[in-house]
């Protein structure tokens, strides 16, 4: 294995571990449960999993890995605050995006060689990318792998 | 620039970007404030910060960059639960410490090339680090990144 490789490969383990923990919590979680807020007079765990599907979907297009499967959560899960409109899922089918959203994306990062994730995502000019070229799929990638820890962390609080 | 020393470059603007934004709200944050509990019954933003500074220290010979500058944070900030032991440093000396172990490992990372970043940690035997080459320092500092992004998440409640 190359250098290359081997650090594509690393960086996708980063990925899949922070995933992996949040779903065994998940897991655990009752549909019951996920109505929990993280804090008094903070965001639900529900609010929380919406949020993520949300922000993971909308890289599905960034990445040009394909078309989105779930637009329908922006409005309540990323341009709302909790509470501020109904939930558009039941719980139950929140799970199931969450997991059909992950699983597309991780699918194909599997299949990236080092030079895909060297590629712009769509979200950066060319002319920006070409000042910056660490603007680019593995950034992002490793930006939501970030994203997701922090809500993690949030999480957690509510056991 | 190489595809290799671009993802190597990639992985530690992921490091600095989640630590900024760490300091960034560290900075307003006044001494007395650090005393607030990131929600009812749960670890002040203190010991937040002292679990960090210690968490981050270990790295410093576990990822071969020198010797530890903050060992006597481990057994209050990492051995025991807030508030079982007195702080062993003021607010102010353990922001110090903060920067002092921030700036020495990112000195290091500086500096890595592809193939630094890919040997192997100290906490890894000869033998399993051969079956798995992905247990090298950038799966440590990207774990770490995580891992800082996780408490970070928990200590914005607080505001």
């Amino acid at each position: 294995m190359t250098n290359e490789e081997l650090l594509g490969i690393t960086a996708l383990n980063s990925w899949k571990l922070v995933l992996g923990r949040f779903d065994q919590n998940l897991a655990v979680l009752t549909d019951e449960q996920l109505q929990k807020q993280v804090a008094p007079g903070k965001n639900r765990l529900l609010y929380l999993l919406g949020h993520l599907t949300a922000v993971h979907d909308r890289m599905l297009p960034m990445l040009g890995i394909g078309e989105r499967l779930h637009p329908e959560l922006d409005e309540t899960y990323i341009t709302s605050p909790d509470r501020a409109l109904p939930d558009p899922l039941s719980a139950f089918d929140l799970r199931k995006a969450w997991g059909e959203v992950n699983g597309k994306l991780t699918d194909a990062f599997e299949r990236f060689t080092a030079a895909d994730w060297l590629e712009k995502h769509t979200a950066v000019s060319d002319e920006d990318f070409a000042r910056d070229p660490t603007r680019n799929r593995l950034a992002v990638v490793m930006s939501r792998t970030n994203h997701a820890s922090f809500h993690s962390g949030q999480a957690i609080l509510a056991k």
